[in-house]
């Protein structure tokens, strides 16, 4: 038994499950093991640090993964994406930013165009510049993202942008919340929370044990931990974290924050390489209730799969005739 | 072919859908309309108006009802829950604030405990209280609500609860709304926003038609309007409403509000009777781009139960075997 949807189809999935191209968190391994187990893996290119990135396109070895990028970032550094075309990735994924100047590009080369939008007007625009496969995110994931929520955005970008495949991300952390998005019209989910603490996930140790440990209830979206780590993101992009010593201090006071932006700044730096996670940013989504131990990416998707999968096969039975 | 969940059962219901009881706009007629569609209708109690809840509760006739509360300002006055109690509505719903002077009245009374919750934390007190019903709202819904979204916050309540049937509410629109929340292991769905518009809401006729124009891309979630209409709601709730001239003055800027309060609440409530959606609020939440037409409520309901019913249907032919 699989799920079948314009999405699997596409890329010839076994589980309509995107990994999200979480920066410095989603690398080689972590992609391809979510390929391989029948998903599709993306390595989040992030803020474009080439060696990085050419390190974790070596370490996904032959198994095909695509590339992730936050638009605004590539735009500073372009000539990167010919160099990620050359290695013909199945499908190179925007977010955050105006798709413009890359979608004829990446399109020309043959490779599936995925953008990421977190409203209906950008959902139209990205339909109308070429988008292959668009990601509604609502502003439950962990991470950048916008204001609006999941699970009315879906439907409403399914009716704006005809028969362009959609998926659903932000707040999807099991088989429920996959089903639930192919209700809405999605042909997928797309996952970041989910694999966030997963064995192969870049994120520190201490990291993903407060994910394990961390309620859904005690996330933030704010501007402050961008600050602290000298990141300028534009508007009206915002991340949402857990909550910590950290943000407790500044979340209310971002002219504080500013005031003391060296030493806080360092005192950022340092946690994060030790992995202070009172300090440094634990970057998840709403969708954290749902991970409960530290496992294998394939074993997440697999179970992610099949409960949706069980979920789907019994649904009529909620049915009287 | 109808939908048959612990929900369904509890109150006799062909259609898995509770009104939410919006305070001056689910009047007795909306609220009856709804039941007799095969849903529940909740008239809306609000801030305790005891004669415009006396007028509504005879305009539902013998249709049975339930009534709603904003706890705290039933807190404010409550002997008005015993005038209530005595025509033994199927149910009454509590939101915003604690349920403990109330629950044990309502349960001796054999009357059934609806209570609405904004996160795991308050599901876990309400089932500890005594709740029949546990409705977790989510941010995206209109009027007031909390900071977690509907499609993570139902399954981590779901797990967090056990056995007490969970309602979905805040963002869901229509029958893919209903469906998606079965998966997420709710036992229905709670609509405002999608009645907001109907033909028997209470809601000003421009007031609906701007929610026939409107787009959830266009929400906001604040207090200004709350400021502007004199209520002192208590922290954390926040008012969702579609985004207008006023808003767009003073949203940002509620300290300048607060300075020119005295003419802007003049100029609010002038507007308010006057149906100038410019300056007073349209209370919708982001599902408002699923509104489409002033309809029968009645019209409503049966949609989103067929809808959902079909969707139901032909879930497992997503699936090849």
């Amino acid at each position: 038994m699989a799920i079948v949807t314009p999405l699997t189809e596409k890329f010839g999935l076994a589980v309509p499950l995107l990994l999200a191209p979480m920066a410095g968190v989603s690398g080689g391994a972590l992609a391809a093991a979510v390929t391989n187990a029948g998903g599709l893996g993306f390595i989040g290119g992030g803020y474009c640090d080439r060696d990085w990135l050419k390190r974790e396109m070596e370490a996904a070895g032959n198994t095909p993964v695509g590339i992730g990028f936050i638009t605004w970032a590539l735009e500073k550094d372009p000539t990167l994406l010919a160099a990620v075309l050359t290695r013909r990735p199945p499908a190179i994924f925007l977010s955050f930013g105006s798709i413009g100047g890359f979608a004829g590009r990446i399109k020309a080369a043959g490779i599936a165009l995925v953008v990421q939008i977190q409203s209906v007007a950008e959902a139209r625009l990205a339909a109308a510049e070429g988008a292959d496969v668009i990601v509604a995110q609502g502003t439950e994931a962990g991470g950048h993202g916008g204001s609006r929520a999941t699970l009315p955005l879906v439907p409403a970008v399914v009716d704006a942008v005809g028969a362009i495949p959609v998926v659903a991300a932000g707040g999807i952390g099991d088989g429920r919340g996959l089903a639930a998005a192919l209700m809405l019209g999605a042909s997928g989910a797309l996952c970041g929370t989910a694999f966030f603490a997963s064995r192969e996930s870049l994120a520190h140790a201490n990291a993903k044990q407060a994910a394990v440990a961390g309620s859904g209830d005690e996330t933030i979206r704010g501007s402050l931990f961008d600050l602290a780590r000298g990141i300028d993101w534009p508007e009206p992009w915002t991340m949402r974290t857990l909550a910590n010593g950290f943000s407790r201090q500044w979340q209310a006071d971002l002219a504080g924050l500013r005031t003391n932006l060296g030493p806080e700044q360092a005192r950022y730096g340092q946690a994060r390489d030790q992995g202070n996670v009172d300090v440094a940013a634990v970057i998840v989504g709403e969708g954290v209730d749902m991970v409960r131990a530290v496992e294998p990416a394939e074993a997440i998707v697999r179970r992610i799969g099949a409960d949706a999968e069980r979920l789907l096969d019994r649904a009529a039975s909620h049915l009287s005739r």
